[in-house]
C-alpha cells in the first residue's frame, strides 16, 4: 500500500502504541512516519496534519483493545476528504468480538477514502500468511502494478482452500465455534484477574485475542515483571514494546489468550496469576 | 536479490533469452538491464561489461535447455572475481537430469562470488511458492535487511513440511520417482518429434520439465502455430515471448511436458503432433 500510494517523502500517521513492524514497513518504502496517540476513544484524530496516510486499528485498536469511537470516525472521515488522504483500516480480528454485533467496517462508510485490510492470521492461523485489502478504485492500477510480484509470493493451494472454506460457510462455522471458545477464555482470564489480582485490571474491549493487563507500578518495572512471568513459562509482551517512546508506556502486558492449546489454558491462567502476584508482592 | 545489492542506477546482465518476470523484477527495484545472447554453450560470457550482477540459468538455459559449458564457467567466474559483480545462479529445475549425472552448482566452484538460488516450483509445486538461496557472506546482512518483511510471506507450515520431507529422505524419493516418469515424457516427447515430424526439431538437453520444439519457418509465423495448436487444445508458449526482441526469435515453442495428468500424456503429445502437422501442411 505504502508504494501504491506514490509518495516517498510524504508523511503516513500511524497510532501509538502499534505494532512496531507497520511503521518500519512504511519506513522502508521512503515514507516518513508520524506517530499519532490515542485514547479511550481511539486515535486523536485532531493531531493528524498534512500526513497522505493515517493506518488505524478502528475495531480493537492494537494492542490497548479499545474501539475508534463514532464521533472520531466521522471526523477521520472529514479530514480525510479534506486533505485527499488515505485512511488505511486494519481489520486485523474485525471476526471476534463477544459482548455485541461487531462495529461495521470504516471502509462502509466511505469506500472512496478508505483501503480495508483484512487477515486470515487471527481468524485461521497467522502461519497461513494470507491477507487481502479492498481499494478506492483510484488506487487499483498502482496496487496492481505494486503487487504484480509480490501476490505471487501466497500459496495458491491455500487460496483455493480458503475460498472453498468461505463458499461452503465452513469459515462461518469456524468462526462461530472459536468466538464461542475465546470468548470462555477471556470470561476465564477476566474472571482470574478481578478476584486474584487485586490492583490490576484487565482492559480493552472484549474482543479479538488479546487483553491489556495493567499493572501498579512504574514503567520501569517492566522488564522485571517479564523476567518474572518468564520465570513461570508465561510469555507476554510488554506494554512498551508498542510505543514510540518506550518509557510513556504505563506497566502493563499484552496477553494473547488464544495460543495455549484448550487443556493447557486454565494452567496458563494460573501461571500468569502466580507469576503476577510474585512480582506485586517483591514490588511491595 | 536485486534491492540487496543496493546499487540502484547500476546494470545487471540477463540472458537473453529469459523469463521476462526476471528482468522486470530487477527494473522495479531500480537496476538498468543489459541482454547479453547464449548459443550452445550457454551465455556469451564475453559480452559482459561492468554490470553489478549478472543473473544465469547454469544447469539448464531456460528456455533454450542448454548447458553453461565448463569453460564459459570459469570465464563467467573470472569475470565476477575481477569486477567485483555478484553471479546469480537459478537453478529453477537443477533436481531433473535424465541423460547423466547433474552437473555440479556453479556456487559450488566460487561461494563468495555466487548466490544459489532454487525452488520448490518444479520439485514439488509451483503453487507453493517456495524458494531459497545461499549468499555469500558479505551479502548475508543486506539480504536480512530485506528480507525481514518479505520472508513472512511464505507459509511456515509448508516449511515445516518442507523441512521434515527433506529429513525424512520423502523429498529424494519423490525426486526419483518424478525422475524416472519425466525422463520416460520426455523420450515419449522426443520419439513424437523424431518420427511423425519431419523437418521439426526438440532441442535442449535432456533435463527439466520443458523442452524447444524448432519448427521449420519464417518467425512471423509463431501467431498462427500457436493459434493452430490452441485449437487442438494444446497450451504451450511461443519462444519468441522469452526474446527481448521477439523478432529476433526463430520459430518454436516451448513445450512444459510435467503439466498433463499421467493418464492424458500420450493424448497430449498426440495433439501437439497433429496440430503441428496441420501447421505444417498449410505452411507448405
Amino acid at each position: 500500500m505504502c508504494q501504491a500510494l506514490n509518495c516517498a517523502g510524504a508523511s503516513i500517521a500511524f497510532e501509538d502504541p502499534t505494532l512496531p513492524e507497520c511503521p518500519a514497513v512504511a519506513e522502508m518504502a521512503g515514507l516518513r512516519v508520524n506517530r499519532i496517540g490515542v485514547d479511550r476513544d481511539g486515535l486523536l484524530v485532531d493531531d493528524l496534519t498534512d500526513e497522505a496516510a493515517a493506518v488505524v486499528t478502528p475495531a480493537h485498536q492494537f494492542p490497548l483493545g479499545f474501539t475508534l469511537s463514532a464521533q472520531r470516525r466521522l471526523q477521520l472521515l472529514s479530514w480525510a476528504r479534506r486533505t485527499g488522504a488515505v485512511i488505511v483500516e486494519d481489520d486485523y480480528d474485525g471476526e471476534f468480538r463477544y459482548d455485541r454485533q461487531p462495529v461495521g467496517a470504516l471502509q462502509g462508510l466511505d469506500p472512496e477514502h478508505v483501503v480495508y485490510t483484512g487477515t486470515a492470521s487471527k481468524s485461521i492461523a497467522p502461519a497461513l500468511r494470507i491477507a487481502w485489502l479492498a481499494a478506492p478504485t483510484h488506487l487499483v492500477p498502482a496496487l496492481r502494478e505494486v503487487l504484480r510480484f509480490d501476490e505471487t509470493h501466497v500459496n495458491v493451494i491455500d487460496q483455493l482452500a480458503l475460498a472453498s472454506m468461505i463458499r461452503r460457510g465452513d469459515l462461518d462455522r469456524h468462526l462461530r465455534r472459536c468466538r464461542t471458545r475465546y470468548r470462555q477464555r477471556r470470561d476465564r482470564l477476566g474472571r482470574a484477574v478481578a478476584t486474584q489480582l487485586p490492583g490490576a485490571r484487565l482492559s480493552g474491549i472484549a474482543a479479538g485475542l488479546h487483553a491489556v493487563l495493567e499493572l501498579p507500578g512504574p514503567p520501569s518495572a517492566e522488564q522485571e515483571l517479564l523476567d518474572r512471568l518468564a520465570a513461570h513459562g508465561v510469555a507476554v509482551d510488554g506494554l512498551s514494546s508498542f510505543r514510540h517512546r518506550p518509557q510513556d508506556s504505563p506497566l502493563g502486558v499484552v496477553v494473547g489468550y488464544a495460543t495455549p492449546p484448550q487443556p493447557m489454558y486454565d494452567g496458563a491462567v494460573e501461571a500468569l496469576v502466580a507469576a503476577t502476584r510474585a512480582y506485586c508482592a517483591d514490588a511491595v
